[in-house]
């Protein structure tokens, strides 16, 4: 059975298993405070070329959003996200559980617009009983969104320009930004990722971690944030698990290596698809790939391959995602190309 | 100046501040143990045909809209209200600061509709990943609601069924809800809302009571409601303050008397509204009368009356709102009336 | 049958009442936007001799513990006060409720001392995981106490010194302030307080007022203190009740002058307590009486009298509280005493 | 230097790092709902004699302890806990930051008596304003304590005993249980605990895994656990992470096996304080040693060994935490050994 289901469904690059026999009996101090968080530290702020960022690591995505957003909203505002996002509809409510909105704009092929982020501020200030309404605090957006798109720089540039004209902090959640970075056509880079944003976090999970996320907040952190984090019950006691991994990340460019293999494989499906003739239900270009299928032609297909029914398009026809990853085997993809190509 | 702002700018009807004064110097138990409460109580069963509706007395509207969701619902639920539900948008995240999530709807004319509660649900359950998502674990309605409309008897039971089929408690927010009982055509009366409701409250702020909701439970309160409204800040020391204003309101059917007053004078100000063929913004058949107006017109009105300002139409109209209560005057009408026709 | 029981048992003194009935058909804004909070403010800003002050208007005592230690926390923070501190065992949780620890010390006769809290403090910073505990952010005091005791002058600079020492803010409950501040030897004065305090509340529930509490932040309310006081459901749309009882009760030195009549008649209980030679459990100057009473002798007092059943002493005596207040009459003590000396 | 500073300085279990090799590529469904979790599951209901068990796998304590308590308790129910409890002090709130109070009650040597217990509910139930007060729902202890000692199966039975009399949940907290459950002497099983106890967990972090706690329900989980711990953002992706490594430490007794190392380098140590004369702190079975030392040992010892400052016992004495783990190797204890033979 091949399986397309989902970016996570294998342990992690053979370096990071490698680094943690090596280490295994060394003692290390808890908490973060070892020297592999230390060095993982430093080469995050190189690859961002934001000497002063402060870099803290958190083991999963949603921990990750509710813990940032409850660490830097007041306790009386919200965060502004698409309606697609993933803080807005599957995350069990995580933020509204520590107390804060999820405001929802329109979203647009999954991405968030700056002029309805503009339109939204103007419309609140312009509201006589604004002071009744919870306060837009932040702006959440994904990077690739929860459709697979990318943020173009100029559109992220004209997001944290709205920010900053309405006080608003801007958040990019990059569960999958490695996948974003290396994605053929993109413009945006993790420098300017770094100097668009209040905070941001890149993926470890869904590429070639174990777990954990790196959360880089460009002009410092919250203050006592460590405490927010043991609060929210985020704080890993083995931190340097998280160090260890992104420190092996993060030399001689591994993530960005590792995550090319999921553009690369991605495309090679892309390629099937279009051989075949069968149409995609959002153009993509990272590793998440929707192609619309008849519903025949799925039951099909799901004989033989694990993938992921994302919604029923009409009564005869499914959007399906397919999903590749920094382990893909290419072998893996062929023999999907043959079935996509006998449906 | 006149003034058609709202429905809470007066103090209180004269029969409860003469009762105030009567009994001021009786020592009387505290946290609505006291008599006034257990009268009120059982004339509020009575008028609601709901001999074993357990009946509370809270201060305010959004503090009890979020007492008694929180109450409610499993902490792992959230409550579907429409888009322009007031606890989505003009209460300051109160519900989502007791960590429950508002999923929002469509709004018909200010109206949930039991098709597209349906829907969701129908949806929701057919999400793969729905055990990653807020649970629904309510409805909430308003009546009337924010734009003054009102459900129908065969609305409201479409609504209670649709609830049950899925699992939902059904809750209705009556801040207004003697304007909409006493409507012109309506054919839903309090003991209809007792039969469909898991629980619903009776406005007392905007309907005759210096402040006060009553909150009935028709099928019994949850355990510990009275802890449950401590813990929210919202248990009246002197709960008889309010026990004693609905045993007033609820006594030989005064509740609904001053009701009728709304909409009287509402309906003297939709008949000048026609008389000078000023359009009505949404026609509405309660106490809030939508119209609107060129700004110009606006802008002379708003010489010699107060009012509310709805949303802009288009670039030289606004939706206004004029607002009558039980303590509107004809006089104050007939005035309006004039500088309506002169406009 | 007599009643001790508590001070809040009364609705209103009359002149609150008669200026309810004067005012009744005013139109006036909602949301404590009106002239008479305005006036009031001015009245307490005056009494406090504190010109900058910003005082705010809520309903009820947990209430206002709980939105004001809120509004002024951080996220990671908590709130020391005394074991027997209100908010520690009486309010149902509801300071927990909003996500802050409530960090008990001991008490002295329901006094907190500054030198506890300075050791507490001192433990608190040499702990080597200080970072993995709650954060203190606020001490809490009550005066009167829970016990009915009061602090000196000297005492509550004390508590100040320390709190600036640390950083700590310093809250005041007043709940019963009124008659703190007129009891016999008492040096504590309203101007002490607010040079004190960095938040405080005048209590209007138990002294005079139908409910209502007045907040005073001697440097300024928290930023969008009225969208916090929403968020918890603690905004009354009917906002002057609260600012026209508190103008009245500030008119003329009608609160300290109301107040002076629960000590007047406390001090005349105590009096026959001492005739008849009855212990006081604890010696307090205010309108709480603490007494220590056989078994027997409090069964045959309660046949006529309403009391407070405070703690079993030992198997044979228990501790008994009487209440006076503003409205308690002179008649009704001279019908108590001459229980009290028949026991 | 040599470190007795903590049981979580080392990765993990060799057998663990393996398997994790052996399983790397294999593709694994997310969130728990793997192989590997399922057959950790039943070797786990097995080693507790309780088929019925419900088990699921967190990352790390305090995320277990916040979790599990929320998950339990209804909203306006607080836990029980001994003031020296790890919730109560040592996780920055996490549990109140879930809205519920952590109820201290005194330790003995770490641990919470039937006795104190019975006697706290007593007088919460005599209390007259029992319903202003925080519900006690859940009784919490650890096992070890905090202090390195152990329930006996007698005091645990009257804990269950009276928890069950005043309708308490008993959850015990096993961040160490391994040390637990293998020290001389102890009387209390698995399936003791297991029969015992409402919820439970047996800690991986500190006896050899990664990371990850096992959560044991005998009578079953609450509903809607897994959305739940996704809300408290608990939720691990790489689920079969945990699920591995517990179903290798519950393979041919690994757990025990390798918790037994502990306890032998903790009695040799034991041995050399007894046999150099330096006073036990306090007297403990498991892996914490506390040991009194002199000022000048301690500059001494601290140049050569990293250990744990545990509190200041007099101007020139202070206790000091040494402890071992699964992977303290003996050559090390006998290094220690002769440096405090030397002091």
């Amino acid at each position: 059975m091949l399986s397309f289901v989902n970016d996570y469904c294998e342990n992690a690059h053979e370096a990071i298993l490698q680094r943690l026999i090596q280490t295994n009996r060394e003692k290390k101090p808890g908490y973060g405070q070892d020297s592999y968080c230390a060095a993982a530290q430093e080469k995050i702020r190189a690859a961002c070329a934001c000497p002063g960022a402060d870099v803290r690591f958190l083991v999963g995505g949603t921990q990750t959003n509710a813990t940032v957003i409850d660490a830097v909203l007041r306790r009386y505002e919200g965060v502004i996200a698409a309606v697609s996002g993933h803080i807005a509809g599957h995350e069990a409510g995580a933020v509204e559980f520590t107390g804060h909105k999820v405001i929802t704009l329109p979203q647009h092929e999954g991405k968030l617009s700056a002029a309805d982020l503009r339109a939204y501020m103007e419309a609140f200030r312009a509201e006589s009983s604004w002071d009744h309404m919870v306060q837009p605090g932040m702006a959440y957006i994904s990077h690739p969104t929860e459709y697979g798109t990318l943020y173009t720089r100029a559109e992220l540039e004209a997001l944290a320009s709205a920010c900053r004209a309405y006080g608003l902090k801007l958040f990019l959640d990059g569960a999958r930004l490695g996948y974003g970075l290396v994605s053929d056509g993109t413009d945006l880079t993790l420098p300017d990722i770094a100097r668009c944003c209040d905070v941001f976090y890149i993926g470890g999970t869904k590429v070639g971690a174990l777990c954990g996320e790196a959360v880089v907040f460009p002009h410092g952190a919250p203050a006592m944030f460590l405490t927010t984090v043991k609060q929210h019950g985020a704080l890993l006691a083995k931190g340097w698990l998280l160090g260890l991994q992104f420190d092996t990340l993060f030399t001689d460019g591994l993530y960005l290596r590792i995550s090319r293999n999921a553009i690369d494989t991605a495309n090679r499906i892309r390629g099937f698809l279009r051989q075949r003739g069968l149409p995609l239900w959002i153009d993509t270009p990272t590793n998440q790939i929707f192609v619309t299928l008849e519903n025949s032609q799925l039951a099909r297909l799901q004989e033989q391959v694990q993938l992921g029914i994302w919604e029923p398009v009409d009564q005869t026809h499914t959007a399906v995602r397919l999903v590749t990853s920094w382990a893909t085997g290419m072998d893996e993809v062929e023999q999907l190309g043959q079935l996509l190509l006998a449906l």
